[in-house]
């Protein structure tokens, strides 16, 4: 397993749409913020500086898959519980809970959403390109 | 099956982040515009107009899964193919592929999302809560 | 004048553009937040409420003028200082300071925005449409 | 004066709040568009390639100042016309007038934005900082 982070989220009268819901991009917005604050936590410097020291450029995803379970609208207060579930060779899977704590102070999941992400460098021959780099080894040191 | 639609999206700076690729929380925002753009090709009326005569308000995600697999950037257009895959009691599983088109005319895939959405009512004990409506036939029928 | 009211944002990675600088109409997100978390802090009611109350549903903007005095990027906590600058009869100015505390822990000013913004009701003949309300001694009461 | 351009916006469901109105921040990310649209319509290449040829990465907000008109929502098409009100040595003026075509088809008038802008480069001594460049006469006479 990994390190656990945990990143807030006050939901603003914006976010919501005329069902008067989050509107489920922002979801995603949020979680990818939450994706990098446990990288932060973890003590991993920002994608600026291992560009230069590891030429990782970010995180960009190759594949997610979100449940949703409950809504929520603006007022709320959402946790996203953020942990590496899994390190593979060339990527990892980051694990996203949203819950909202309600009056009794249990933790409702609002959704859920496995992220299967990689370390990205540019493309020596096209540095507009990206390409997926070995997991490096000082990040992952850093995140367990 | 279903019909098919097509959504078309130019990328512009500003859905692209620091490296210089789309944010993808907005390739999740063009869907969403996308899946809505499906049902309007296909003949069926604003939420607004459903919500009176269906009770429909929207046709909010339970469960998405996404697989991107080439990067855009700003100056792209790119088109984005709409259909119902498969049709259940209370949801349907909507498929949408993001292609671009390169020089040779040929379609190249950018990200593909399976999404499975309800069409919503409101509770009659809390109209600000939700609940999944059994499909429409009269929204089915147009769709197919 | 008006009681002052301080709203903070993380700067986000996704909030950043191909520049590496912070994407502007992101200002007006958070400010517009701002300008709600302003209401929250005086004690008024989320405006869902208030639409039972009083009919008002927000505060819309009519006009709004900003001046970008420094740039931010991802990794930076801004504060945005809010006050009510002048109460008209049927609209108020809403003033945000955006700054960034540097080292030496000075509040550099980043961005600076006045608003004139009314409190919004919907329209009898056409629920859809909304118009401004004369201000709300209750609303006005809690905020000076 | 300029050169004139337009462009045109659908608006989506998710671009309105629960006010069932545009979210104004929404009409930035398209005036940010938009005054890019205007460069491309007029022959100037992305900021991509000006960074290599003339060290332009791009026009930067200095100062915006917006009036809101009338309400838009989804459904709507929407048309910006955008034109450059007034060059100065290192910033200029870009006028959007963002109108919808009403049943008559009269342009009404939604709302309209005077923008200040700058070509930015890259600080010789701070690659992450940006300066004012004079306008590029390359760029400017592509305008007129």
């Amino acid at each position: 397993m990994s390190k656990q982070a945990t990143y807030t989220v006050r939901v603003e009268f914006g976010d919501c749409d005329p069902a008067r819901i989050v509107w489920f991009p922002n979801f995603f917005r949020w979680i990818d913020a939450a994706s990098r604050h446990f990288f932060i936590e973890c003590g991993v410097p920002t994608w600026n500086e291992t560009e230069k020291t590891l030429g990782v450029i970010g995180t960009p995803l190759v594949d997610t898959h979100a449940r949703f379970v409950k809504t929520a609208s603006y007022g709320d207060t959402l946790s996203i519980q953020v942990s590496v579930a899994e390190w593979r060779d060339k990527s990892f899977v980051q694990r996203h809970r949203v819950v909202r704590h309600n009056a009794a102070g249990e933790a409702d999941l609002i959704m859920e959403c496995d992220e299967v992400r990689i370390f990205a460098g540019r493309r020596a021959d096209n540095p507009e390109a990206i390409r997926a780099l070995p997991i490096p080894p000082e990040i992952r040191r850093l995140c367990e």
